[in-house]
């Protein structure tokens, strides 16, 4: 199963909406048979490694990262095709999270005489799809929120310039952030003063650096299914990225303000418009009109409500104080990435986040270290919910 | 030498104002005699060494962690005592940073027919004085600058109101840092709204942690040098913490307004009012007047070599935003230790430092992350200038 949940690492950059998998299948002690998802509309993990083992499927045990699907979706169900393989014995690591369909593959496998449990190594399996299973369970994505900082939590100077306050590692690493989510989102006022892209550029440096979870940068180097071994699996792509899929790019725009000519609306990938204002959107740029809450502005939790349907598993959060203080209140937050420089800005400087109205200690924000990393100069800090 | 070292560890927290110094004697391979400096006023760690070699230091190897001094202080010189002992050889991890008797201790010894060299593990033993180092070299006390803070830089909310940001454990540290120092310092500010003691307490919970670097705490047990060892070495000492001096407190009171009731003079320890007003210090407290800058307020960096003179090698800066801001706007701050929680107090919360006149990222102050440790809940974050 390690080795299963290995191959699903590969396709952590480019399997979105899709959950990542890996299948391994053993016969004998050895395996005969392996394969991971790459990209949505391409055959799943089963598909691959059971194409390799060919007819030493009959017998064999499988290892696979997540329940065999059990519906028809772009391609037929994985447990039919596990059945008429005649496999001996099938161990997912977790059952399929949408409650609809939660173990409906194992009983299919079962029901045909199949030995099937789940629950192998579930921890790693659950991490690996965390967004995924965000979108089954809660309808909404997985947020993460990224903050660039000094060590006194200052984003810019007082005038707005903040061009670089963290190094080029730490830079290049919030690429490796955006690869690995389903899509990217910003608010007007970082459009407005940063015209950002959103894209994720340099990334990886080293084609088998994403793989092995390295962080800096060059070009990207596509590996596309016809790179799949003659064996019919697709394992042999060793230590090269798979596919890297440009995230969405979602802009969450009350009052519509942002122009047509932002680069965030560049072709090259999916954009979303999130607004509960008028006006056209621009070619190619997808207007969903959004709830207001009391106070006028978007309603963050319906929004996200919406990016879910939308099937955003992993959504990063990049944005000015305004928008990430008002998802950090809403408790809407599920992870923070703080890459933090060692230096201070002072007090007039710009904070990283607006939290109005807490007065007592009470009323704090409580958060718990997740991990802390040196790149470069700097430390990322990761945080998840207290 | 490194023994010499991890002995010259013990006299962490009660040599002030004197350097921490251990030594080894070796002879034929074996160590004959060792010793560590316990505080001031008692023997140098090779009076004891050679009171547990004896006769067997004749023609032996000394390893000392500071060059052996050639002076008359409260002991006599240890260069003589060596010469008299008949060794042949001494190592030293460092000269005596005091640049007017620097190198004399190792003439001395040469001048006699013994071998003498320096060098040896030098970094280590440079670290182990930097306070003893920074007040021979620049005539003032090294300072280390503790923060407490949240992740967005917060001390306490705009009410004031700021127990406890940081958990236990950091709490506890800060009483190791305060162990450490031989003086810690505040300003009026504080005093007024937290009427601190600025002693340590609960410091070291296990008496051997302190020699070990621990830090969570209970009672200290302080051992004195009437339990040395009967060979008259005082290496027996195992793991205990040996004597534990409380901190000097100094205030730094521009207009003299801390009032005699201040906790920060109790009895028990030395207790230094720096300022620049009128006003007759309470009993027992010492009061220095000092220069002031432009602005009217007390100049820093002359303050600091008051301290120097006091003989404060390392100095604890556990002050408000205003005098955090002050000492790290002058550039006169070696050390930081930031106490970070995983928790956000909001902008409007008060931040750990004011910083006044920084308008440009060019101007920003730029330090380097040093160490980085989880202490309970929060990180401990260390930084030296950049």
């Amino acid at each position: 199963m390690a080795r299963a949940l290995r191959l699903a690492e590969r396709g952590r950059y480019g399997t979105h909406p899709n959950p990542r998998v890996g299948c391994v299948i053993v016969k004998d002690g050895a395996v005969v048979g392996e394969g991971w998802h790459q990209r949505a509309g391409e055959p799943h993990a089963e598909v691959y490694a059971l194409r390799e083992a060919g007819e030493r499927a009959r017998g064999a045990e499988v290892f696979v990262t997540l329940e065999p699907c059990s519906h028809h979706g772009r391609t037929p169900p994985c447990a039919d095709a596990l059945v008429q393989a005649g496999v001996a014995k099938v161990w997912a690591a977790m059952q399929d999270p949408n409650p609809l369909v939660s173990g409906q593959g194992l009983e299919r496998l079962r029901a045909a005489g199949i030995a099937a449990e789940s629950g192998l190594l579930e921890n790693d399996a659950q991490r690996l799809n965390r967004g995924f299973v965000s979108r089954m369970t809660r309808g909404r994505p997985w947020l993460t929120l990224k903050l660039g900082m000094s060590l006194d939590g200052r984003t810019a100077m007082a005038s707005g310039e903040s061009q670089w306050i963290t190094g080029p590692e730490a830079r290049a690493d919030v690429h490796r952030l955006r690869a690995e989510a389903g899509a990217v989102m910003t608010g007007p006022g970082t459009v407005r003063s940063d015209d950002p892209r959103l894209t994720v550029r340099g990334f990886p440096a080293d084609p088998g650096a994403a793989v092995r979870g390295a962080t800096v940068g060059a070009e990207v180097l596509p590996v596309t299914s016809s790179m799949a071994s003659p064996a019919g699996g697709n394992s042999a792509i060793q230590g090269t990225l798979p596919y890297l899929r440009q995230p969405d790019r979602v802009v969450l725009d009350t009052r519509a303000q942002v122009p047509a000519t932002a680069r965030v609306w560049a072709e090259g990938a999916r954009r979303l418009w999130l607004t509960a204002g008028e006006g056209a959107a621009p070619a190619g740029v997808e207007r969903l009109v959004c709830a207001t809450d009391a106070s006028g502005a978007l309603d963050l939790a319906a929004a996200l409500q919406v990016l879910g349907h939308k099937q955003v598993n992993e959504l990063l959060l990049e944005s000015g104080p305004r928008l990430a203080g008002a998802f950090l209140k809403a408790g809407l937050v599920d992870e923070v990435v703080a890459y933090v420089a060692p230096s201070f800005l002072g007090h007039e400087a710009r904070p990283f986040a607006t939290l109005p109205g807490l007065e007592t200690l009470s009323q704090r924000l409580n958060w718990r270290f997740a991990g802390v990393r040196q790149l470069g100069a700097d430390l990322r800090l990761t945080l998840h919910p207290a």
